[in-house]
Protein backbone atom coordinates (compact mmCIF):
# COMPACT_ATOMS: atom_id res chain seq x y z
CA UNK A 1 0.00 0.00 0.00
CA UNK A 2 1.66 3.45 -0.63
CA UNK A 3 2.47 5.32 1.69
CA UNK A 4 3.19 9.18 2.00
CA UNK A 5 5.78 10.83 3.79
CA UNK A 6 5.86 14.58 4.00
CA UNK A 7 9.82 15.49 2.55
CA UNK A 8 11.89 18.29 0.70
CA UNK A 9 11.85 18.54 -2.08
CA UNK A 10 8.58 17.08 -2.01
CA UNK A 11 6.75 14.29 -0.99
CA UNK A 12 8.11 10.81 -0.17
CA UNK A 13 6.23 7.55 -1.54
CA UNK A 14 6.73 4.26 -0.95
CA UNK A 15 5.45 1.01 -0.42
CA UNK A 16 6.76 -0.41 3.29
CA UNK A 17 7.29 -3.92 1.64
CA UNK A 18 9.74 -2.57 -0.85
CA UNK A 19 10.72 -0.43 1.29
CA UNK A 20 14.23 -1.15 4.20
CA UNK A 21 15.53 0.70 6.78
CA UNK A 22 19.74 1.08 6.00
CA UNK A 23 21.65 2.01 9.32
CA UNK A 24 25.03 3.45 8.40
CA UNK A 25 28.02 2.64 10.35
CA UNK A 26 26.85 3.37 13.81
CA UNK A 27 30.00 1.89 15.27
CA UNK A 28 31.16 2.39 18.77
CA UNK A 29 34.70 3.59 17.66
CA UNK A 30 32.99 6.37 15.41
CA UNK A 31 30.04 7.52 17.92
CA UNK A 32 31.21 6.50 21.30
CA UNK A 33 33.43 8.65 23.83
CA UNK A 34 36.56 6.69 24.25
CA UNK A 35 36.73 5.20 20.34
CA UNK A 36 39.00 6.30 17.09
CA UNK A 37 36.80 9.28 16.06
CA UNK A 38 36.91 10.99 19.98
CA UNK A 39 40.53 9.95 19.50
CA UNK A 40 41.33 11.67 16.20
CA UNK A 41 39.97 14.96 17.69
CA UNK A 42 36.45 14.71 16.83
CA UNK A 43 33.60 15.51 19.26
CA UNK A 44 31.54 12.57 19.23
CA UNK A 45 28.38 13.91 21.04
CA UNK A 46 27.68 15.72 17.49
CA UNK A 47 26.86 12.19 17.13
CA UNK A 48 24.83 11.23 19.78
CA UNK A 49 21.64 12.89 19.05
CA UNK A 50 20.78 10.70 15.98
CA UNK A 51 20.76 7.58 18.39
CA UNK A 52 17.63 7.88 19.84
CA UNK A 53 16.02 9.23 16.51
CA UNK A 54 17.04 5.92 14.99
CA UNK A 55 16.49 3.65 17.26
CA UNK A 56 12.55 4.61 17.78
CA UNK A 57 12.92 4.38 13.57
CA UNK A 58 14.35 1.06 13.87
CA UNK A 59 11.83 -0.44 16.48
CA UNK A 60 8.85 0.83 13.93
CA UNK A 61 10.48 -0.60 11.42
CA UNK A 62 10.58 -4.14 13.42
CA UNK A 63 7.19 -3.91 14.62
CA UNK A 64 5.67 -3.61 11.06
CA UNK A 65 8.32 -6.43 10.22
CA UNK A 66 9.85 -4.03 7.49
CA UNK A 67 13.25 -5.23 6.40
CA UNK A 68 16.15 -3.99 8.40
CA UNK A 69 19.78 -3.67 6.89
CA UNK A 70 23.38 -2.32 8.92
CA UNK A 71 26.62 -1.87 7.74
CA UNK A 72 29.84 -1.27 9.30
CA UNK A 73 33.14 0.46 7.95
CA UNK A 74 35.87 -2.10 8.36
CA UNK A 75 38.34 -4.45 6.78
CA UNK A 76 39.74 -8.21 7.52
CA UNK A 77 41.72 -8.48 10.35
CA UNK A 78 44.43 -9.37 7.26
CA UNK A 79 43.76 -5.80 5.78
CA UNK A 80 43.56 -7.67 2.65
CA UNK A 81 40.98 -5.56 1.27
CA UNK A 82 41.76 -2.48 2.48
CA UNK A 83 43.65 -0.22 -0.41
CA UNK A 84 47.34 0.96 0.57
CA UNK A 85 45.66 4.33 -0.15
CA UNK A 86 43.26 4.45 2.58
CA UNK A 87 45.62 2.79 4.83
CA UNK A 88 48.34 5.82 4.38
CA UNK A 89 45.87 8.84 4.15
CA UNK A 90 45.94 11.43 6.87
CA UNK A 91 49.17 10.35 8.28
CA UNK A 92 47.92 8.85 11.18
CA UNK A 93 49.90 8.11 14.20
CA UNK A 94 47.09 5.19 15.62
CA UNK A 95 45.66 4.13 11.43
CA UNK A 96 43.37 1.74 10.16
CA UNK A 97 44.95 -1.85 11.61
CA UNK A 98 46.75 -0.10 14.39
CA UNK A 99 45.86 -1.02 17.62
CA UNK A 100 43.12 2.00 19.06
CA UNK A 101 41.27 2.34 22.38
CA UNK A 102 38.98 -0.16 21.11
CA UNK A 103 41.44 -2.40 19.56
CA UNK A 104 42.57 -2.88 16.02
CA UNK A 105 41.06 0.30 14.41
CA UNK A 106 38.24 -0.09 11.68
CA UNK A 107 39.07 -4.36 11.61
CA UNK A 108 36.21 -6.66 11.80
CA UNK A 109 35.87 -8.30 15.14
CA UNK A 110 37.53 -5.90 17.05
CA UNK A 111 34.95 -3.90 19.72
CA UNK A 112 35.44 -0.65 18.03
CA UNK A 113 34.32 -2.03 15.07
CA UNK A 114 30.89 -3.39 16.79
CA UNK A 115 27.79 -2.02 16.24
CA UNK A 116 26.32 0.41 19.24
CA UNK A 117 24.05 -1.60 21.89
CA UNK A 118 21.00 0.14 21.47
CA UNK A 119 21.08 -0.20 17.75
CA UNK A 120 22.22 -4.08 17.60
CA UNK A 121 21.15 -5.44 14.84
CA UNK A 122 18.67 -8.46 15.53
CA UNK A 123 20.47 -12.28 13.51
CA UNK A 124 17.46 -11.59 11.24
CA UNK A 125 18.65 -8.76 10.06
CA UNK A 126 21.47 -8.20 7.25
CA UNK A 127 24.69 -6.52 8.42
CA UNK A 128 26.74 -5.53 5.90
CA UNK A 129 30.73 -4.89 6.16
CA UNK A 130 31.99 -2.57 3.86
CA UNK A 131 35.55 -2.29 2.99
CA UNK A 132 34.71 1.85 1.91
CA UNK A 133 32.35 4.89 2.62
CA UNK A 134 29.90 3.38 -0.26
CA UNK A 135 27.76 0.47 1.06
CA UNK A 136 27.43 -1.09 -2.32
CA UNK A 137 31.00 -1.30 -3.04
CA UNK A 138 32.33 -4.42 -3.14
CA UNK A 139 29.86 -6.00 -1.05
CA UNK A 140 26.73 -7.97 -1.30
CA UNK A 141 24.44 -4.97 0.15
CA UNK A 142 22.96 -5.15 -3.87
CA UNK A 143 22.48 -8.83 -4.12
CA UNK A 144 20.21 -8.64 -0.64
CA UNK A 145 18.23 -5.75 -1.69
CA UNK A 146 17.14 -7.67 -5.12
CA UNK A 147 16.77 -10.68 -3.18
CA UNK A 148 14.60 -8.78 -0.24
CA UNK A 149 12.42 -6.86 -3.28
CA UNK A 150 14.00 -3.20 -2.12
CA UNK A 151 13.43 -0.36 -4.04
CA UNK A 152 13.07 2.06 -1.65
CA UNK A 153 15.77 3.10 1.52
CA UNK A 154 15.28 4.59 4.37
CA UNK A 155 18.80 6.06 5.83
CA UNK A 156 20.10 6.64 8.81
CA UNK A 157 23.47 6.79 10.48
CA UNK A 158 26.55 8.25 10.40
CA UNK A 159 28.77 10.27 9.58
CA UNK A 160 26.11 12.62 6.72
CA UNK A 161 28.55 13.73 4.58
CA UNK A 162 31.00 10.71 4.53
CA UNK A 163 29.40 7.21 4.55
CA UNK A 164 25.83 8.21 4.62
CA UNK A 165 25.85 10.75 1.48
CA UNK A 166 28.53 8.31 -0.24
CA UNK A 167 26.38 5.08 -0.35
CA UNK A 168 22.56 7.33 -0.88
CA UNK A 169 24.56 8.51 -3.69
CA UNK A 170 25.69 4.95 -5.25
CA UNK A 171 22.02 4.06 -4.48
CA UNK A 172 20.70 6.51 -6.35
CA UNK A 173 22.47 5.91 -9.43
CA UNK A 174 21.22 2.27 -8.61
CA UNK A 175 17.59 3.55 -9.17
CA UNK A 176 16.44 3.62 -5.16
CA UNK A 177 14.33 5.94 -4.10
CA UNK A 178 16.30 7.29 -0.70
CA UNK A 179 14.51 9.03 2.45
CA UNK A 180 17.39 10.41 4.45
CA UNK A 181 15.79 11.00 7.99
CA UNK A 182 18.16 14.37 8.83
CA UNK A 183 17.56 13.92 12.82
CA UNK A 184 19.17 9.85 12.36
CA UNK A 185 22.05 11.36 10.64
CA UNK A 186 25.18 13.34 11.76
CA UNK A 187 27.99 14.60 11.23
CA UNK A 188 31.47 15.65 13.44
CA UNK A 189 30.71 19.36 11.27
CA UNK A 190 27.48 20.84 11.53
CA UNK A 191 28.45 23.12 8.49
CA UNK A 192 29.01 19.26 6.45
CA UNK A 193 25.79 17.97 7.80
CA UNK A 194 23.83 21.02 6.68
CA UNK A 195 25.18 21.04 3.13
CA UNK A 196 25.38 17.49 2.48
CA UNK A 197 21.60 17.70 3.74
CA UNK A 198 20.81 20.39 0.74
CA UNK A 199 22.84 18.57 -1.56
CA UNK A 200 20.88 15.73 -1.53
CA UNK A 201 17.52 17.48 -1.95
CA UNK A 202 18.88 20.17 -4.24
CA UNK A 203 17.78 20.66 -7.74
CA UNK A 204 14.14 18.78 -7.17
CA UNK A 205 15.94 15.61 -5.31
CA UNK A 206 18.95 15.37 -8.00
CA UNK A 207 19.74 12.69 -4.94
CA UNK A 208 17.07 12.09 -2.88
CA UNK A 209 14.47 13.21 -0.80
CA UNK A 210 15.22 14.80 3.30
CA UNK A 211 12.51 14.03 6.33
CA UNK A 212 12.53 13.87 10.06
CA UNK A 213 11.82 10.59 12.34
CA UNK A 214 8.72 12.06 13.45
CA UNK A 215 7.42 12.75 9.81
CA UNK A 216 7.41 9.06 9.01
CA UNK A 217 6.95 7.71 12.50
CA UNK A 218 3.45 9.01 12.11
CA UNK A 219 2.73 7.64 8.90
CA UNK A 220 4.13 4.16 9.54
CA UNK A 221 1.72 4.21 12.78
CA UNK A 222 -1.44 4.64 10.68
CA UNK A 223 0.13 2.67 7.70
CA UNK B 1 59.87 9.79 -11.46
CA UNK B 2 57.67 11.24 -8.32
CA UNK B 3 55.96 14.98 -8.87
CA UNK B 4 54.88 17.10 -5.85
CA UNK B 5 52.26 19.22 -5.89
CA UNK B 6 51.52 21.72 -3.20
CA UNK B 7 47.99 20.98 -2.00
CA UNK B 8 45.47 20.67 1.02
CA UNK B 9 45.44 18.56 3.85
CA UNK B 10 48.69 17.86 2.42
CA UNK B 11 51.33 17.76 -0.81
CA UNK B 12 49.80 15.36 -3.25
CA UNK B 13 52.35 13.15 -4.66
CA UNK B 14 51.97 11.18 -8.07
CA UNK B 15 53.86 9.35 -10.97
CA UNK B 16 52.74 11.25 -13.51
CA UNK B 17 52.71 7.78 -16.00
CA UNK B 18 50.29 6.40 -13.61
CA UNK B 19 48.32 9.34 -13.44
CA UNK B 20 45.18 10.30 -15.54
CA UNK B 21 43.27 13.32 -16.29
CA UNK B 22 39.51 12.87 -15.59
CA UNK B 23 37.46 15.72 -17.09
CA UNK B 24 33.77 15.05 -16.09
CA UNK B 25 30.61 15.97 -18.08
CA UNK B 26 31.99 19.19 -19.40
CA UNK B 27 28.85 18.85 -21.70
CA UNK B 28 27.06 22.19 -23.90
CA UNK B 29 23.82 21.24 -22.10
CA UNK B 30 25.19 21.88 -18.47
CA UNK B 31 27.98 24.34 -19.25
CA UNK B 32 26.64 26.20 -22.27
CA UNK B 33 23.53 29.50 -22.48
CA UNK B 34 20.30 28.09 -24.07
CA UNK B 35 21.43 24.58 -22.62
CA UNK B 36 19.34 22.13 -20.25
CA UNK B 37 20.59 23.62 -17.10
CA UNK B 38 19.79 27.14 -17.71
CA UNK B 39 16.32 25.86 -18.87
CA UNK B 40 16.13 24.84 -15.44
CA UNK B 41 16.81 28.23 -14.27
CA UNK B 42 20.57 27.75 -13.01
CA UNK B 43 23.11 30.63 -13.85
CA UNK B 44 25.56 28.56 -16.27
CA UNK B 45 28.08 31.34 -15.87
CA UNK B 46 29.18 29.81 -12.42
CA UNK B 47 30.33 27.12 -14.77
CA UNK B 48 32.64 29.25 -17.10
CA UNK B 49 35.79 30.00 -15.09
CA UNK B 50 36.70 26.35 -14.75
CA UNK B 51 36.28 25.86 -18.54
CA UNK B 52 40.19 27.77 -19.25
CA UNK B 53 41.88 26.77 -16.51
CA UNK B 54 40.85 22.80 -17.39
CA UNK B 55 41.79 23.39 -21.18
CA UNK B 56 45.64 24.48 -19.39
CA UNK B 57 45.61 21.69 -17.52
CA UNK B 58 44.24 19.53 -20.89
CA UNK B 59 46.88 20.76 -22.35
CA UNK B 60 49.69 20.35 -20.58
CA UNK B 61 48.76 16.53 -20.24
CA UNK B 62 48.41 16.26 -23.84
CA UNK B 63 52.38 18.30 -24.44
CA UNK B 64 53.59 15.29 -21.64
CA UNK B 65 51.95 12.39 -23.15
CA UNK B 66 49.58 11.40 -20.27
CA UNK B 67 46.49 10.01 -20.20
CA UNK B 68 43.47 12.06 -20.56
CA UNK B 69 40.00 10.33 -19.86
CA UNK B 70 36.46 12.20 -20.23
CA UNK B 71 32.88 11.43 -19.15
CA UNK B 72 29.15 12.53 -20.20
CA UNK B 73 26.01 11.78 -18.37
CA UNK B 74 23.57 10.38 -20.74
CA UNK B 75 21.28 7.49 -21.97
CA UNK B 76 20.62 5.45 -24.82
CA UNK B 77 18.31 6.54 -26.81
CA UNK B 78 15.84 3.63 -25.55
CA UNK B 79 16.89 5.00 -22.42
CA UNK B 80 16.76 1.27 -21.01
CA UNK B 81 20.03 2.41 -18.90
CA UNK B 82 17.63 4.74 -17.15
CA UNK B 83 16.55 3.89 -14.04
CA UNK B 84 12.72 5.24 -13.89
CA UNK B 85 13.11 6.61 -11.44
CA UNK B 86 15.72 9.24 -12.23
CA UNK B 87 13.31 10.11 -15.08
CA UNK B 88 10.66 11.08 -12.73
CA UNK B 89 12.71 12.97 -10.01
CA UNK B 90 12.51 16.62 -9.82
CA UNK B 91 8.68 16.39 -11.44
CA UNK B 92 10.63 17.71 -14.71
CA UNK B 93 8.17 19.81 -17.79
CA UNK B 94 10.53 18.56 -19.94
CA UNK B 95 13.03 15.90 -18.65
CA UNK B 96 15.72 13.46 -19.32
CA UNK B 97 14.31 11.72 -23.25
CA UNK B 98 12.56 14.87 -23.70
CA UNK B 99 12.50 16.88 -26.57
CA UNK B 100 14.98 19.98 -24.90
CA UNK B 101 16.83 23.26 -26.20
CA UNK B 102 20.04 21.20 -27.87
CA UNK B 103 17.82 17.98 -28.65
CA UNK B 104 16.54 15.05 -26.57
CA UNK B 105 17.77 15.76 -23.27
CA UNK B 106 20.29 13.86 -21.91
CA UNK B 107 20.40 11.05 -24.83
CA UNK B 108 23.86 10.52 -26.26
CA UNK B 109 24.18 11.51 -29.55
CA UNK B 110 22.14 14.62 -29.47
CA UNK B 111 24.11 17.80 -29.51
CA UNK B 112 23.35 19.24 -26.06
CA UNK B 113 25.32 15.94 -25.15
CA UNK B 114 28.29 16.56 -26.56
CA UNK B 115 31.60 17.98 -24.87
CA UNK B 116 32.07 21.56 -25.35
CA UNK B 117 34.24 22.27 -28.78
CA UNK B 118 37.28 23.72 -26.03
CA UNK B 119 37.54 20.59 -24.18
CA UNK B 120 36.68 18.03 -27.13
CA UNK B 121 38.09 14.99 -26.76
CA UNK B 122 40.79 13.60 -29.22
CA UNK B 123 40.37 10.56 -30.72
CA UNK B 124 43.00 8.35 -28.55
CA UNK B 125 41.21 9.75 -25.38
CA UNK B 126 38.86 7.16 -23.84
CA UNK B 127 35.18 8.75 -23.34
CA UNK B 128 33.27 7.48 -20.77
CA UNK B 129 29.77 7.63 -21.28
CA UNK B 130 27.83 6.99 -18.17
CA UNK B 131 23.69 6.61 -16.62
CA UNK B 132 24.50 8.11 -13.31
CA UNK B 133 26.34 10.65 -11.36
CA UNK B 134 29.42 8.32 -10.32
CA UNK B 135 31.27 8.06 -14.22
CA UNK B 136 32.65 3.79 -12.86
CA UNK B 137 28.57 2.73 -11.78
CA UNK B 138 27.82 0.87 -14.97
CA UNK B 139 30.66 1.72 -17.12
CA UNK B 140 34.40 0.74 -18.22
CA UNK B 141 35.99 3.51 -16.09
CA UNK B 142 37.58 0.92 -14.07
CA UNK B 143 38.64 -1.66 -17.01
CA UNK B 144 40.09 0.96 -18.76
CA UNK B 145 42.38 2.41 -15.48
CA UNK B 146 43.39 -0.63 -15.01
CA UNK B 147 44.63 -1.46 -18.27
CA UNK B 148 46.11 2.11 -18.52
CA UNK B 149 48.03 1.47 -15.17
CA UNK B 150 46.54 4.38 -13.56
CA UNK B 151 46.58 4.99 -9.68
CA UNK B 152 45.77 8.45 -9.33
CA UNK B 153 43.51 10.78 -10.95
CA UNK B 154 43.33 14.87 -11.33
CA UNK B 155 39.89 15.50 -11.61
CA UNK B 156 38.56 18.39 -13.45
CA UNK B 157 35.03 19.02 -14.28
CA UNK B 158 30.98 20.16 -13.23
CA UNK B 159 29.27 20.05 -11.19
CA UNK B 160 31.46 19.73 -8.22
CA UNK B 161 29.04 19.13 -5.64
CA UNK B 162 27.08 16.34 -7.70
CA UNK B 163 29.07 14.10 -10.68
CA UNK B 164 32.67 15.41 -9.43
CA UNK B 165 32.35 14.22 -6.21
CA UNK B 166 30.39 11.30 -6.76
CA UNK B 167 33.09 9.81 -8.65
CA UNK B 168 35.90 10.75 -6.34
CA UNK B 169 33.85 9.21 -4.13
CA UNK B 170 34.13 6.18 -5.99
CA UNK B 171 38.10 6.55 -6.96
CA UNK B 172 38.67 6.83 -3.32
CA UNK B 173 36.72 3.98 -2.51
CA UNK B 174 38.72 1.92 -5.24
CA UNK B 175 42.22 3.05 -3.90
CA UNK B 176 42.99 5.32 -6.14
CA UNK B 177 44.51 8.75 -5.11
CA UNK B 178 42.85 11.83 -6.36
CA UNK B 179 43.67 15.62 -6.68
CA UNK B 180 40.52 17.90 -7.11
CA UNK B 181 41.61 21.15 -9.06
CA UNK B 182 39.52 23.40 -7.48
CA UNK B 183 39.33 26.17 -9.96
CA UNK B 184 39.05 23.40 -12.73
CA UNK B 185 35.30 22.45 -10.68
CA UNK B 186 32.25 24.38 -10.97
CA UNK B 187 28.62 24.60 -9.10
CA UNK B 188 25.47 26.31 -9.83
CA UNK B 189 25.69 26.73 -6.20
CA UNK B 190 28.55 28.67 -4.48
CA UNK B 191 28.04 26.96 -0.87
CA UNK B 192 28.30 23.44 -2.41
CA UNK B 193 30.97 24.29 -4.25
CA UNK B 194 32.80 25.31 -1.10
CA UNK B 195 31.40 22.86 0.93
CA UNK B 196 31.86 19.81 -1.63
CA UNK B 197 35.42 21.04 -1.94
CA UNK B 198 36.18 21.30 2.18
CA UNK B 199 33.98 17.90 2.59
CA UNK B 200 36.53 16.02 0.36
CA UNK B 201 39.71 17.13 1.58
CA UNK B 202 38.32 17.37 5.79
CA UNK B 203 39.82 14.59 8.09
CA UNK B 204 43.81 14.29 6.73
CA UNK B 205 41.80 13.43 3.16
CA UNK B 206 39.36 11.48 3.97
CA UNK B 207 38.13 11.58 0.60
CA UNK B 208 41.30 12.96 -1.46
CA UNK B 209 43.28 15.96 -1.98
CA UNK B 210 42.78 19.75 -3.45
CA UNK B 211 44.70 21.75 -5.23
CA UNK B 212 44.80 24.50 -8.15
CA UNK B 213 45.44 24.39 -11.93
CA UNK B 214 48.45 26.69 -11.22
CA UNK B 215 50.50 24.78 -8.68
CA UNK B 216 50.06 21.53 -10.81
CA UNK B 217 50.72 23.16 -14.19
CA UNK B 218 53.80 24.50 -12.16
CA UNK B 219 55.05 21.09 -11.30
CA UNK B 220 54.29 19.21 -14.76
CA UNK B 221 56.48 22.13 -16.79
CA UNK B 222 59.03 21.34 -14.21
CA UNK B 223 58.69 17.64 -14.66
Amino acid sequence: METIVKAQPYEFRFEPASTALLIIDMQRDFVLPGGFGEMLGNNVALLKPAIEPTRQVLEAFRRKHLAVLHTREGHRPDMSDCPPTKRARGRLKIGIGDQGPMGRVLIRGERGHGIIERLEPLLSEPVIDKPGKGAFFATDLELILKNLGIRSLVVAGVTTEVCVQTTVREANDRGYECLVLEDCVASYFPEFQRAAIDMIKAQGGIVGWVSTSDELLKVLAGA
